[in-house]
């Protein structure tokens, strides 16, 4: 009952109880081990898609781009969400797949820290996700970024997730 | 034809014939007006859409955050894409309202440049809706970020479009 | 005596015996449990405060804005202050209300960290305020931020200090 | 009267109707030279003050620190100001000198654009106060950044200005 | 003669008669096509030379991880060079090439603006030979960055140079 | 051989298997102190080395700004780098020394970290020489940044290191 009293509303753990925004104080908490998988994907024209498949075989640039976008992305959360802790990634892993209709993104993120990463995790995606679409935005403009979402995440007092 | 012999797959204006990565040149185009209009949105649980219902119903916090860095994030597109050119964004307007099942946002992005604000919209949309999600995230593990796409274009030689 | 020598002159911890800048070495100091809080105000005409006033009892975004401001701006410190080291804020909270005149912002930050966080303290107060300056600029060109201090530093070697 | 329509309240042109924060769309006016002054000041011991008067008689490096870090500010404005717009400045100059109990800090901004350049000398005046605080910290604890206001203002369509 | 007085010493631009860093104002200038060339050497051991050359060959990333960060890192330049104008670039493009016990790199840099882009170029460069050596460096640690150097300059004022 | 089954080839940790950049994997290593120092060497002509000095004998500012260019790029290097770690440095500093036909350039970076601070070194040498670049390019268009490289290594499991 101490949280209920303490927010303005169960669980929006960044407002306070007069509805103000807030960053959570996590000084107390220990630092641990942290896992986060975030999933998104890209959906586009069979035009784009080619493109896409035909520029990655011949060099392999245009996955790359939006994989590396997607990890710089990462370690950029902190300077992109206002409430969001600074953490220090241990690891981040991207991959970009072709899947129905477009391009599946994942990324696996990793920390020693008081908060988790999921958040890291879901920029790490989004930011891949923008980036296939600057890839590919002459050739379709109908391309739709979406299912972003958390799979699984470990570590931290809220026990493991798995979707 | 021309374009066609530069780049290695038609379209794909940010690979080279080689298969390369590159910025596009855009040296040679005049700075027009230009106007770039995306929507996304978050989809989440009864619970999590009532605690940032109720906590914006007391201060505006929870979506008024939301907003906010969409605007910033327009601002950091050219950071977070590494292909996009930097743009001196002339307005930025970011909306959050509900709707089914969750939350629409939308971003309006002009400049007065050489290259259209279609990312920079896109980007504003995919920060706000990751701050939502944050915001929310100790409520709601669920949630879903989508349909992030462009709504309409306007100014630049390949001309307007609405989707 | 050891610290005398060491030094130009004594205390000016970011600028060595030769009178050079650098950033002071905190290899060896421990990380610890470190808060500051620090404050100031902006001072503006009865019509500017009026203005916010009005713009935060609507949906509060005037003020939010500068609060939000604020917070992001201490993430930011170690980027603006050529010699401070960068930290894991593990919480910053950012109040402004109305006082005298004006309104008064106080911002906390906490860390466990091996250097203190006044200036993240100093620094999310300075953008906070510049931030409300800049909502309110159009109505008032002569308002003043100004009295920006520490009010109190728990934590680290140097021991704790109230102002 | 058309803007008061426009706005919620009279002059906070960064607010909306309906109290809602935004970016002011500036894309219909003329990008024309602008500049601003802005001043402000750091009170500080007699002990702090000839600390940094002898670190810089020998190298100059203190208040050369301040400057630059107030330069490099000010190119910062519009990432830390969240309804700032980008601009891109054609000249910073800011000057650190000694001055009743302390330091007085002036930045002059020029640039060649769409918006008035207040924010960014103003930017460029805290950062520099920061920098030097942060320098003699460790010497007097009660310094006061403060009268930091814009000293005059040219260019653009809301005429001159001079304080 | 006029510009002999101005400055402290002949050409030392960034500094003033007194001997302070300033950013040149520009402000007077007009904005012109403009386009600078830089190159740069990694030298390596024949071990690390080939880890880099079979990476290559099978996902093209590690010389694609170089090239990107040049062309990110030259998008960055006025936030690292103290002094830099901000230029909203129109296009970046580096290449790294195999050469002579190592990696050869060349940027190429355009923009419309006050000012020229060698700084541009010659940060894109360095920002790609960090990072080659950042992949590189598990396998040799006696890399050598070195040979950075303007090859070309366009455009503006002071006329074409080539090296 | 444990390592070399999951690394395409042996030693480039940056890439795996499949040829693909990933951010290395360091949760499981521990936080230790570790520490390294780079140097380069920018050559330039007499001229502009003599405006260089003259300079730095008035006020030291033309050094001074390379120096103080060098720290803040240091902590920037995750920001530069893709793949680097983001680290917490517990000590930066950057020396410019006349030397053989122009400027020597060293820094010495430390942290408490679970990866090595090479790349934190040679970016500060790296930013500290572009900034000299860019006080005299205005005198010489010549000049070349070169010999930059590591000089010793402390700390972390590969053991120690020096040129």
């Amino acid at each position: 009952m101490k949280r209920k009293r303490r927010l303005s509303t169960p669980g929006l753990s960044h407002v306070d109880r007069g509805g103000e925004a807030r960053m959570v104080d996590v000084s107390d908490k220990p630092a641990t081990l942290r896992e986060a998988v975030a999933r998104g994907h890209v959906t586009m024209s069979a035009e784009a898609f080619g493109a896409i498949k035909e520029a990655t075989l011949k060099k392999g640039d245009a996955l790359h781009t939006a994989r590396l976008a997607g990890i710089m992305g990462a370690k950029r959360t902190a300077d992109l969400i206002p409430l969001c802790h600074p953490l220090l990634l241990s690891h981040v892993d991207v991959t970009v797949a072709p899947a129905s209709g477009g391009y599946d993104i994942e990324a696996r993120v990793r920390t020693s820290g008081k908060t988790g990463v999921e958040m890291e995790a879901l920029t790490a995606v989004s930011v891949a996700a923008l980036t296939l679409y600057d890839m590919a935005k002459a050739v379709d403009k109908t391309m739709v970024i979406g299912e972003i979402r958390l799979i699984s995440k470990r570590g931290g007092r809220s026990g493991d997730y798995s979707a």
